[in-house]
């Protein structure tokens, strides 16, 4: 990530842990307007080692020199001269051309964004979408972005993990529907409706929709039998 | 977008510049340290409309009174309780179901995140991606992510085809939690129980993943006064 004339520390510090959050390292800085500072270090939190070791250049040039793809980032959906990226696009191209020789990706001053000569370098342009109101995003933000979209173009993102209880078998949940047929009946819920039958079904379609665990099949259970209990004690 | 215990102001008006980037609108704050701020609205930058315009509430319950569905960020890859979606995946939900009543998307304080009882209105989790080495997302670039990925779905999702009743509102859950404490109290399910408010936390859980509709909660409610009902008139 290549970050030209920033001019608040902030957003330097904030890039920073945006790259380290999303697993990438490397931050060059070409003429920031101050740097290094407090305030990046605060910004950056537990990223002040991307920091430390980020490069300083005079020039855009020379940031990119040894970059085999390099993308800029621009607010227009379209251009002249160059192809305007999707993010997401931009970034399964960043990842696949990764493999063969560094990527940079640039992003411009905050108020002023990129000239025509900074674009010297680059392939392609990267466009974040944004709605119609307000347009300009904060820098550090569209770093957020483009960081978030490389991890996934990765393929690094964790995938959704199983949960720790198993769910309850169909037999069970078929037993506790049982159970709470009964029950209805033994309290004339049934009969205090047109039609029982469609409401049972209703209640199972939720009860489906939330995925019981047999832990929480249990308690259902449980409760079912308090309400039998109580009520033959009451001797009902 | 509901920010609980927001500690620095900076981080607010962060997140409402990346809300109206995203053509959001609403932001809610739960006990935000200070606000409003004269820190807040220079991060704002051209979204101080939003500030002005933000809801302070005391308790999350008060925010999300309104919501038909309530997702809270996580940076969990599981849950014992909750559904965890990928937050593309829950930026397709959100707006599919906006469609039918507001949706809140839960953002904890910088430092500890949410506690359990921040997640009693929660239908699922809502996790972003992200590197092993440092996971710990900055709470403005989370909102920012989020906004991005509802303003994408906004644009691509095709809507899912609708709950045909609305789903409960926040509020109307809380009257059927209610109204099943005092059931289970009656029928002493409570103290046979070796910790009675753990137990109704996890029919609290399943319940709210289950994401009830107001006839369902009313079915719900049906079921909870045919108890009540038959122990009066058993003598109970």
């Amino acid at each position: 990530m290549i970050l030209v004339e920033t001019s608040h520390p902030g957003n330097i510090g904030a890039a920073a842990r945006a790259l380290k959050n999303m697993d990438l390292q490397e931050l060059v800085l070409v003429r920031p307007r101050q740097f290094p500072s407090a305030e990046a270090n605060a910004r950056a939190s537990g990223a002040t080692d991307i920091l430390e070791k980020a490069r300083v250049c005079a020039t855009l040039a020379e940031a990119a020199a040894d970059c085999t793809l390099v993308l800029a980032t621009t607010s227009r959906e379209r251009d002249h001269y160059y192809r305007v990226l999707d993010v997401r696009d931009a970034a399964q191209r960043a990842v696949a051309a990764a493999a063969q020789g560094p990527v940079g990706i640039v992003f411009g001053p905050e108020q002023s964004g990129l000239t025509n000569d900074d674009l010297a370098n680059t392939h392609a342009l990267l466009r974040i979408p944004t709605g119609e109101h307000y347009a300009s995003l904060n820098v550090a933000m569209a770093v957020q972005i483009v960081s978030y979209e490389i991890l996934r173009a990765r393929g690094t993102a964790v995938p959704v993990a199983p949960r720790e209880v198993p769910l309850a078998t169909a037999q069970n949940m078929e037993l506790m529907y049982a159970h709470l047929a009964d029950v209805l009946e033994e309290i004339d819920f049934r009969e205090r409706t047109q039609n029982g039958s469609n409401l049972h079904n209703r209640i199972r379609r939720f009860l489906q929709r939330a995925e019981l665990d047999g832990n929480e099949v249990n308690i259902l259970r449980g409760i079912l039998s308090a309400v039998q209990q109580r009520r033959r004690r009451a001797g009902a």
